[in-house]
């Protein structure tokens, strides 16, 4: 029997994709990423994926897995060779379980990330996991990437809110690491090996979530400050002041809210333009009285310390939701204004100030004009350090001309820091060359040593992370 | 050259040890574990580790990495060969670096726990993990088993608190893993993978920590309660109100106090007997007075609804410390009533009440008068559910007879309800073939592929966790 054949009698005939539907399988949401599949599969339970993968093992094909297809670095799109299979998550998508006494939540890698949240949610139970995807992204694309978001200061990556995975081997064999428990030291950790592997070396089909009893009150704030300096220190200040209560702290430079005021004018700023901007996040278990008394207080010092300059609370839900859709509007404001040179970086706290300032100012001479977008999760360290051209010449054209060179000065930088080339969005296409070239021997060698152990006939998304091993 | 010639070039001979002094290193603490080396070797830098590594190997001798040697599951202890080379990580025990700003600090891996607790107290920061032995055991062994205690609820295990390694592979190549970053998804998590493998995948000799702000307050109560099922009603609550502030959550029953009470009679027991007892501790980052408010909130909510008895809150830090005193005093009472059964269990919250009371029938059945010391972190699902001999027998014949059906009685209920039997103390040499039996195959093939890529010739704690591997 052929491949199609199999995969046919894997799944069935309706499941495997291979007319003008495809198309959307085969290209990323930002258009960057184009390849070619053999066929599109989706099965609808975790032996069909293990027969998916039998499957393709048998006939030498290799499988892409698929969940929203929102990623950024083209890890889940097939090459051009018209030969890989798409695995699509689209059917796993149960909640299967929640389990209010144990905080968890067992949901298939299919469902979105947005259901996972509603489902805690209906039990009056949090799912800490949230970035700007939600409405789209997958639990298990999430798991694949270790995708990060807004609430990783308090929280953790998507890897601290995992307690197991179903997963389906290279080989097609299932193992289901389900339990749900927050200790278990049977041997080595394969689940957190499998998050952020980004499918190369295994499917993960669903997993056990941890879930966190839901605030009594979240209040949220803005304030304008002097410099990158204050704001690290008004980082610092709030650690101390709210302790566990401090769930978000973002900043955004002068340049980025610009873009939002011109290409979202609607958009009411509730600051005056400052050199930066830092939206705080405070969750409070005990109420609204309390949350405010606790941020307007730690504004207060920081007013008195001369940290910050002007500061403005939301008095309500749809205030704080203004702020947040203030910050998250940046990137479509720079896609609106034109081609640019994105980064997602990731520094020790104590060296972003400086950082910054250096690089900026490296790039500034490089490419005179140049306008810098630094925003991002400052809480975390990860900046989203973003290069675009200068204003009113030509951003593709100018992207096209210097985006390596740009990348050597941003890279060089950031190694010189002891920083990480990419925080939250991982390896895929894209940056794989990167990682090969800046990545310690020791490491590389120690994950291609895994790769080939896990994955010995190259099935999984190869050529993704690491470049394909040479057959033996 | 000699194996040993070759030891004292890369260490020096004073740090070659090879006569009595050997002795300590080749049996664990509680005296279980009685092995024979060829040599204890004490390295004084990262590098002499790798030229230890690279000689053994050389000679096709392997190695036991010890720290603090206060494991419980003969982990760090050598065979009986008289082969194997004893590497104690005494003198890497330095704290490299603190950074405020950036929440973390750097530790050798022999550096003492509560070393490293005092470093970050030191900066009026805090290093969360806590554990009866930290006064002696080192984190490098800490993440080696990742370690739990008893602020997991709160702050995670030893892998939640690491950032990154630094470690010497078994080919003896050196891996600089110490960046400190919150994000980093630049290839597979090697860090996670190492934490945990007990010495049997690389060599941690120094690990970048998590710090957190210290709280303004922490606050201590007992709380008696008529059942098990109160006990975890009690947790449910506790986390609706307390939020992050719940910092600890302990469970005994009633035996387990009896035994203190009967060995330690010096130490005050501020609650009248009752069929469980639980220890809660609220971490506030406000105040004394807001920490006592919302603790005794907690505990009114609890009494009004029937679920405690009694409670008492301490209202000094020597009550509190009298109080932990109580709870970290069970092992050493029960020692002193002679030799007993111990488990490490980890179960869903939600099984435990069922779990207990028909585990503690099945045993009653089985063993008439047996009495069973119920303990433990049920905040993390974690019992250290231990079984004692009837009252007046000889304890030791009658582990020595039943031990095994015991721990079949005890595992197998463990596994009927997706528990782990090993939840924070490993899997070492003393539950390796549980784990061959009782773990998935998949689990363990995939296990065993990861053992043979990273140390493909054995140097590294062969027949620790896995069986040794037969040559190829």
């Amino acid at each position: 029997m052929s491949l199609l054949d199999d995969l046919r009698a894997a799944v069935g005939a309706a499941h495997v994709i291979v007319d003008g539907a495809k198309a959307g399988y085969e290209i990323d949401w930002r258009k960057r990423f184009q390849g070619r599949a053999l066929a599109a599969v989706r099965p609808g339970s975790t032996n069909e994926v293990a027969a998916v993968v039998t499957a393709c093992r048998a006939h030498g094909a290799s499988i892409v897995t698929q969940g929203g297809n929102t990623g950024l670095v083209g890890g889940s799109v097939p090459d051009a060779s018209g030969q890989q299979v798409v695995l699509s998550t689209a059917r796993l998508n149960r909640v299967r379980s929640v389990d209010d006494a144990n905080l968890t939540l067992v949901a298939e890698a299919g469902c979105v990330l947005q259901r996972v949240q509603e489902a805690a949610a209906q039990r009056g139970l949090m799912f800490a996991l949230s970035l700007a995807a939600e409405g789209s992204c997958t639990i298990g694309g999430n798991l694949a990437t270790n995708a990060g978001g807004t609430q990783v200061l308090r929280y953790g990556n998507a890897r601290e809110l995992c307690l197991g995975l179903e997963l389906v081997t290279a080989e097609g064999r299932i193992w289901d690491g389900l339990s749900g428990l927050r200790k278990d030291n049977t041997g080595y950790d394969l689940r957190d090996l499998v998050i952020g592997s980004e499918g190369t070396l295994a499917i993960i089909t669903a997993a056990a979530l941890k879930l966190h009893p839901r605030p009594a009150a979240v209040m949220t704030a803005l304030a304008s400050l002097p410099t990158l300096a204050a704001a690290t220190a008004l980082l610092a200040l709030a650690h101390e002041r709210l302790g566990p209560g401090l769930t978000g702290f973002e900043v955004m430079n002068a340049f980025s809210l610009e873009l939002v005021r011109r290409h979202f004018a609607q958009l009411r700023q509730p600051l005056a333009p400052a050199p930066w901007t830092v939206l705080i996040e405070h969750s409070d278990a005990e109420s609204d009285v309390h949350a405010t008394a606790a941020l307007e207080g730690l504004l207060g010092v920081a007013l008195e310390r001369g940290l910050i300059d002007d500061t403005a609370v939301a008095s309500s839900l749809e205030q704080a939701d203004a702020m947040w859709h203030l910050r998250e509007s940046i990137p479509l404001a720079q896609s609106a204004e034109g081609a640019n040179v994105k980064h997602d970086i990731a520094l020790p706290v104590s060296a972003i100030a400086e950082f910054v300032a250096s690089t900026d100012a490296a790039l500034a001479r490089a490419f005179p004009g140049v306008r810098l977008v630094d925003f991002g999760h400052l809480g975390d360290g990860n900046l989203h350090y973003n290069v675009q051209g200068p204003s009113g010449g030509a951003g593709a054209a100018f992207v096209a001309e210097h985006e390596a060179r740009i990348n050597a000065i941003v890279y060089d930088a950031v190694a010189a820091c002891g920083g990480s080339f990419s925080a939250e969005h991982g390896i895929g296409a894209l940056k794989r060359e990167e990682l090969a070239g800046r990545k310690s021997p020791v490491a590389l060698d120690m994950m291609k040593a895994i790769k080939r152990a896990l994955d010995p006939d190259g099935v999984l998304n190869p050529g993704r992370v690491l470049s394909p091993a040479a057959r033996p």
